[in-house]
C-alpha cells in the first residue's frame, strides 16, 4: 500500500488535544463524539488509501492537459471524484441545511489531511470548493445560496477562487478585472485571471468561479473590490447547468509540482461579458474573500502536514528495506537495513516529529474553530476565535515550511534513488514547494501574524498564549526525565518568543522595517513553539494513558517523539530570537544598488 | 544576460583570503599572481556567460536522450563543449607535461564555479574528467598516462567514475563487478554500473571509464576492490580511438534535476568482456578512487556555491523588477519593487551571505590545497594538507546543503511565478537537490568529518582550527561595531564547536551511536562556523581596503554581508550544539518497529 492513513495519531489528537468530548457537548455537535470520529476516519482512510492514493504517481507523470478551452484531468481522476462525491466527503463539515453532514472541523481536518496525503493535486479541487461554500454561506444572498450551495456541498459542482492577475499577486489592490452593472441586477465581468486552480476541468457538471473585480467607479485599492459568482454554465430555472457563460480557459501552467491539478488562465468577457452575480455588497469583496482565504489557509497548512506524512511513510519503508553498510555500534555483523544508521534515524525522527507536531497544532486549532462557532457563551466563542485566528498563519506558514524540510529529508533518505523520478520521493519535494506560496506566501502569513495578530494589540494576545504554554511547562516540570527535558526546552523557547513579541510590539510603529525584517523568522519561531507545546501536551496525555489499556507502544512512541522534538527542533527557537531582535538592522543595511 | 560571473567577489577572495601573492611564491606557480587570476577569470566569465549559460534553460526542457546504445546531448552542448576544449579550459589546473596550464586550484576553483553556475548539467562532464585525470596522475602507470592523459587534459576525451551498483551505493564493499586477468596483462570486466554521469554522450571522441571491480579471488569488502581504465573505444598504437570496447549504455535515468546530464546504466562485458587496464596495484582501487572522490567532492561543493549564485542573481533581478505592494516604512507612495520589502530583503541577504560565505570557505581551502602540493617545506605541506582534508567534507556538505536553502528562497522570492517552469527558478531548486547526494551524501561527508577528521586524533585538528578562528575573533574584537558584532557571534559559535568536538571525541569509541547521531548537525555547524570565520576575515580585509582606492561600494557590501551572516546564520550554531550534545539519546530512542 502506498499510503496508510495515520488514524491512530489523528484519533489521539482528537481525543486528547482537541478534546472531542468537549466538542461533542456543543450545540449541533451532539453526535460528534470519539466514536463518530473513529468511524468517519476509518472510512475516510479506506477510501483514500484504496481509491485516491494509487492515482498520485501516474497523474504526476501524465498531468492534466489543455486543448481548446477544455481541460482533461489525469487518468482516474474523474472516476475517483465521482466516488468522492458519492461518499458525501465534500459535505463533511458543511451544514445539514444544504445537504452536508455538519461535522466539526476537528474531524474534517483529519479527513482533509488524508485526502491530501493520498493525492495533493486531486485534493485541491475539493479544497477550493470548500472555500467557495464558506464564502457563499457567509456573504451570499438567499438566492445565491439556494442556487449554488446544495450542488457545491454535494460536490456536483466545484468552486474556484479568482484573485490573482498578472500585476496583482500578493497585492490585491492592483486587481483590474472589472464588473459592469446590468439593468437586471447582474454584472458583466471582463478581465484575465491567472493561477486559477481547477479553473477548468472535466470532473464536475459546473464550475462556480468566485471572482474579485472592480465595479465601475469604485474607490481605488482594496476598498473598491467586489466579489462575484461567475458560473461556467449559467444556472437555469430548474437549477441545472445550462447556457455556457463567457469565461474560458485559455491555457494551463507547466509547473514544478502538483502537475495533475490544472492551473488555469481564465479569460472573462471576451464574447460580450461574463455574467456575474454580486456576493454581498459592492466593495466588500476582499472581506468576503478573506473568509475563503482563512478556510483555505488552514487547509493549505494541512496540505503541508499531509505531504510530510506521505514523504515520511515512503522514507520509512525505504529505510527498512534498503541494505547498506554496517551499523557503527556493531549491533549487526555485516550490512544492515539503513534504518540502523544513526543519521538515517535522525532524518526519520525529524520528519516524524515535525509532522506530528504540526498535526497536533492543527488539531488544536480546529477545536478552537469549532468552539468559536458553536459555543453557547459569547465570551468563550470570542476567546476561541482569537486563538484560532492566531493559529491560522502558523498552521499555514509553519506546517508548509516544515514540509519543505521533511520532503527534502525524504529524498535524502533514498540517496541517489530519491533523485530518480521513478522512485516517487522527488514528487513530494516538487509538490510541497507550492505550499509556501499559494493562499498567501509565508511572508504574507508572517505579515498577518506581525500586524493583525501581534502588534495591533501590543502583543497581549501573544502573551496570553505564552501564559497557556507556561501552564503546560509547569505540568511537565513535575514529570519524569522526558517531561522535564521538554519543560526546559519549552521554557527557553517560550521566553524567547516573549522577547520577540516585545520587540515586535515596540518596533512596529517606530521602525516597521525592523519589525517586518524578522516577520518570517518570528512566524517560524512561533509555529515551532506552538507545535512543541502541543507535543508537550501530547506527552502528558500519553504518560497518563500508559498501562491503562490503550496502545502502550503508541504512547511510548509519542513520548519519544515529543522528547526528540524538544531536543532537536525546539532548540532552534532561541537562535531565531537572536537573529530577529539583534539582527534587524543588517537585513536592510545593504543599499538596493549593491545587490 | 542570464548569468554574470561574480568576478569581483572571486578576485577579492583570491587576493585577500586565499592570498594569491603567497601562492605565486610557490615553485611552479610563479606566473600565477593576481594579474593572471584576473585575466583568466575575465576570459572564463565571458565564455560562460556567452556560450554556456544560454543553453541551461532549454537543455532542462529538452534533456539528453537515449536511443540504442547512444546518447544525444541537449541542443548546443556539443558545440559549446568544442569551444570549451578549444579554449583550453579542461587543462586549467592540470600539469603542463600533459598539455595543461598548471594553474593553482585557487584560480581553477573560481573558474569551476562559473561553469557550474552557467550550466550545472554541462559542467558535470568536465568535472568527471578532472577526477579521472587526478586518478591517473596519482596511480596510473607511465603507459596509461601516456595513452590517456593528453587527450583527457585537452578534453578531447572525457572521463567517468564507475562506482555505484544497484546493491552498492554508499557501501562500496558490496561492489560485484568482476575483472578477469588475461594473459596479455589486461583484464576482462563484467558487470553493471548505475548512476554513471556522462557514461555515454556525443560530445567527445572517446570516454575513459574508471571502474571499480573485483579481481577473482580478491579479499571480501573494500580491501578487494581494484580500479580499472575501461575506454569506450580501445586505443590504437597511433593513440587514436579505435575498436569499440564491450561497454554499452543500456538506459539513462529520468531525474528530478540536472536533466541535461545523461546518467547512464552501463553494461560491461555482455559480448565477451570489456577490456580493462589495471590502475596501480590490485586491491588498492578504493584508495585511488578516493583521490578522484576528494577532487570531485570539493568540486561538488563548488557546484553548490555555483547554483546558489545563479539562483541569487535571478532572485535579485526579479525583486528589482516586480512591483507589488507599498513598503511598510512608507518610503514609497504606492506600489514599489519588491526589493523594498523587508522580508524580500531578508531572503536576498540570506542567499547572498550563504553564497559568499561558502565561496570564501572554498577559496581558502583551495589555497591550502595549492600549498599542500607546492610548498617547499614538508611541514607546511603537511599542515596545509590536514587543513584541506578537514575542509573537504565542509565544502562538499555545507555548501550543498546551503544551496537547498538558497534555491528554495530563490523560488520563494518569485512567488507563484517561481513555481512555473517557464520562469527558471524552479530548475535551480530541482537541480540543487542532487548535490547533497552524489559523490557521497551529506551523511557520508559527516561520517568522514566525525571519524577520520575529528575522532581519530581526539579532536586535536579540530581544536587547532578553533585556535585559528580565535585569532580572527581577537582581530575583529578590536574593530568597529560591525567587527565586534561578528567577533561575538564567532566566539559563541567557536565555543559551541569546541563543545561538540569534545563530545564527539569522547563518545566515538564508547557510544558511537551518540557521536554519529549528531554527525550531520556537526558538519553543518562546522561549515557554518568556518564560512562565518572566512567572512570575518573578509570583513577585516574590506575595512583595510576602504578609502584606499579599491571599490569602496564593494568593500562596504562585503562588510554588511559579513555582519548579516553573523547575525542571522552564525547564530544557528549554539542551537545545533544543544541538539547534538544533549539530544543524542532521543535520536535512537524509538524502536525500529515503532516507525
Amino acid at each position: 500500500m502506498s499510503y496508510k492513513a495515520p488514524v491512530n495519531d489523528m484519533l489521539f489528537n482528537i481525543e486528547h488535544l482537541a478534546r472531542i468530548d468537549q466538542i461533542a457537548q456543543l450545540p449541533g455537535f451532539e453526535e460528534a463524539g470519539l466514536e463518530t470520529a473513529q468511524a468517519v476516519l476509518e472510512e475516510c482512510a479506506r477510501f483514500n488509501e484504496e481509491v485516491v492514493a494509487p492515482l498520485n504517481f501516474d497523474a504526476d507523470k501524465a498531468p492534466s492537459s489543455h486543448s481548446g478551452t477544455s481541460v482533461t484531468t489525469s487518468k482516474g481522476f474523474k472516476e475517483a471524484y465521482k466516488q468522492y462525491t458519492e461518499g458525501g466527503w465534500q459535505g463533511l463539515q458543511h451544514p445539514a441545511d444544504f445537504g452536508g453532514q455538519g461535522l466539526p472541523k476537528t474531524i474534517g481536518a483529519a479527513c482533509g489531511e488524508m485526502l491530501n496525503s493520498a493525492n495533493l493535486s486531486f485534493a485541491l479541487c475539493p479544497l477550493l470548493t470548500d472555500g467557495a461554500i464558506e464564502a457563499l454561506l457567509t456573504a451570499g444572498s438567499d438566492d445565491l445560496k439556494a442556487t449554488y450551495l446544495e450542488k457545491l456541498v454535494a460536490g456536483e459542482w466545484t468552486g474556484t477562487m479568482n484573485l490573482t492577475e498578472p500585476q496583482a499577486g500578493s497585492d490585491l489592490a492592483q486587481v483590474r478585472t472589472r464588473a459592469e452593472p446590468q439593468p437586471d441586477g447582474t454584472y458583466k465581468v471582463f478581465g484575465t485571471k491567472i493561477f486559477i486552480t481547477y479553473g477548468e476541468h472535466d470532473m464536475a457538471d459546473n464550475i462556480v468561479h468566485l471572482v474579485l473585480a472592480r465595479v465601475q467607479g469604485a474607490p481605488e485599492g482594496v476598498k473598491g473590490i467586489s466579489l462575484f459568482v461567475v458560473p461556467k454554465f449559467l444556472v437555469g430555472k430548474d437549477g441545472s447547468a445550462g447556457e455556457r457563460n463567457d469565461v474560458y480557459c485559455v491555457s494551463i501552467e507547466h509547473k514544478m509540482g502538483i502537475k495533475a491539478s490544472p492551473t488555469a488562465v481564465l479569460q472573462f468577457g471576451d464574447k460580450g461579458g461574463a455574467v456575474g452575480y454580486l456576493v454581498g455588497e459592492e466593495n466588500r469583496g476582499l472581506e468576503y474573500m478573506f473568509i475563503m482565504m482563512n478556510a483555505a489557509r488552514y487547509a493549505v497548512g494541512v496540505q503541508g502536514i499531509a505531504i510530510a506524512e506521505r514523504a515520511y511513510q515512503k522514507a520509512v519503508a525505504y529505510a527498512k528495506d534498503r541494505v547498506q553498510s554496517r551499523p557503527v555500534d556493531g549491533s549487526v555483523k555485516g550490512s544492515a537495513t539503513i534504518i540502523h544508521h544513526p543519521d538515517v534515524r535522525r532524518m526519520l525522527m525529524t520528519m516524524r516529529a515535525l509532522t506530528e507536531g504540526c498535526r497536533a497544532m492543527a488539531s488544536t486549532a480546529a477545536a478552537a474553530y469549532d468552539a468559536a462557532h458553536h459555543h453557547p457563551d459569547a465570551e468563550v466563542r470570542k476567546q476561541n476565535q482569537a486563538f484560532y485566528e492566531f493559529m491560522v498563519p502558523l498552521v499555514k506558514g509553519y506546517s508548509t515550511e516544515m514540509s519543505l524540510e521533511v520532503t527534502d529529508l525524504g529524498v535524502q533518505v533514498h540517496g541517489g534513488m530519491g533523485f530518480i523520478e521513478e522512485t516517487g520521493a522527488a514528487q513530494y519535494y516538487r509538490d510541497a514547494k507550492i505550499l509556501t506560496i499559494y493562499e498567501g506566501t509565508t511572508a504574507i502569513q508572517a505579515n498577518d501574524l506581525v500586524g493583525r495578530k501581534t502588534a495591533r494589540d501590543g502583543g497581549q494576545g501573544a502573551k496570553a498564549l505564552a501564559a497557556q504554554i507556561e501552564t503546560t511547562e509547569k505540568q511537565l516540570a513535575g514529570g519524569n526525565d522526558d517531561a522535564q527535558a521538554v519543560a526546559r526546552r519549552l521554557k527557553a523557547a517560550r521566553e524567547a518568543f516573549v522577547d520577540v513579541v516585545d520587540f515586535i510590539a515596540a518596533q512596529s510603529k517606530g521602525d516597521p522595517n525592523a519589525a517586518y525584517a524578522g516577520s518570517v523568522p518570528y512566524l517560524l519561531l512561533t509555529g515551532n513553539l506552538v507545535a512543541g507545546w502541543q507535543l508537550g501536551r501530547a506527552l502528558l496525555a500519553a504518560q497518563t494513558q500508559l498501562g491503562q489499556g490503550s496502545d502502550d507502544a503508541f504512547m511510548k512512541a509519542k513520548i519519544v517523539t515529543a522528547r526528540f522534538y524538544a531536543d532537536h527542533i525546539l532548540t532552534r527557537v532561541p537562535a531565531t530570537r537572536d537573529a530577529i531582535v539583534e539582527g534587524a538592522a543588517s537585513v536592510m543595511a545593504l543599499p538596493q544598488e549593491a545587490f
